[in-house]
């Protein structure tokens, strides 16, 4: 099991996703540019149809942007394409790489994300070497197949509570119920079009910190 | 530049490339199995469908089959999956992580393959750290996008003049045609339907073998 590093549940506050399609007409580096400069302390690079010279090419793109902000940079799936980008860490799910196969092959200190909605699931990824979970979907949201499946507040919790690593809520988070995800054991909240889907970007990442920077009293921001 | 390894254009004489579709309705280790009973000494695990955790298993039961036959097993494109597999390698083309990232987060030992048909590029893969190159489309062929610019065996003869390392033909390569490219400097072939397609693979794996065989003397099989 892998000790939290120290200040990470903080810098896993916000994870903002990555979408194309969303973001557009905008670029995915725009809205992350204006996301990282609202505060946002972690960035997903997440795009299942690109190829991986595409892909680690945004990567790397989104690595300078990253370290410009002091922000992690996540790769979702794809731990070779993170480990080539020089990224912090690599998110995974149930159908990509299992946790303890990477573990074993990536430098000490690069972090591994594991996605379960499950209390007995996240202990085992846990064990086998995460450093986070994402949780969800916590609400019903449309840009998801398992919207159907909803865990609510309680599931969050339930899994929060099973695991010495920071939980990370995920699945129809909009600013107006981050409040609520601020009131359970979770350590922050990942959004796709909460930011990549918004007007104004960094306007969206000034509401989705600000409970949870209420409670933890780290920084209010600035209204 | 890596050194070529010792025996490697012996052992890169026959790569067996899995497709799934092709193998059908046998699966690909059954495909496979056969080809490694008739000598085949090296096998690329090829799928662009699978989702990590799947081809993660798949290329564990091969590198249990190839490990009985004392064959190498790689991972086409997905370095991360080839590492955790304990494969012996990757192969990768232009829209993958590029030679030069892969070789640097990778251990020693860990063999890279590059996919091109122009000299200056192969050239450059190898300086990158390339152990061996994959070099066609030789032949015109139905089961490639790239079928129109097939290079023959001048382009194949030239690359594999530019390069001190193996290069390994593919593209259309049938039994019938394994005695000329067995002329050129090409160290070995790459087959996708001669074998995944054959009703008899092992046949089709001796056959193939055959004028590499009789070339270099290392072995006549028996007919």
């Amino acid at each position: 099991m892998t000790a939290p590093s120290p200040g990470l549940a903080e810098r896993l506050r916000l994870i903002v996703l990555t979408d194309r399609a969303l973001a557009a007409p905008r670029t995915i580096l725009e809205v992350v540019s204006a996301a990282l400069a609202a505060g946002a302390p972690a960035v997903q690079l997440h795009d299942k149809q690109a190829g991986a010279a595409e892909l680690l090419a945004i990567a790397r793109d989104l690595r300078r942007l990253t370290r410009r902000f002091g922000a992690l940079l996540f790769v979702n799936d794809r731990a070779d394409v993170a480990l080539t980008a020089d990224a912090d860490g690599v998110h995974l799910g149930p159908d990509d790489l299992p946790v303890a196969a990477v573990r074993r092959c990536v430098p000490e200190g690069f972090l591994i994300g594991y996605s379960t909605d499950d209390p007995a699931r996240a202990r085992r990824a846990v064990a086998e070497g995460a450093d986070y979970l994402g949780c969800g979907t916590v609400y019903p949201t449309g840009s998801k197949a398992d919207a159907g499946s909803a865990i609510g507040l309680e599931g969050l919790d339930r899994v929060a509570a099973a695991v010495p690593v920071p939980v990370v809520a995920i699945g129809g988070i909009t600013p107006g119920r981050a409040p609520e995800i601020a009131s359970t054991g979770a350590a922050g909240l990942a959004v796709v079009s909460a930011v990549m889907g918004a007007e104004d970007p960094g306007a969206a990442v000034t509401a989705l910190l600000a409970p949870l920077a209420r409670r933890s009293g780290i920084r209010e921001p600035v209204r």
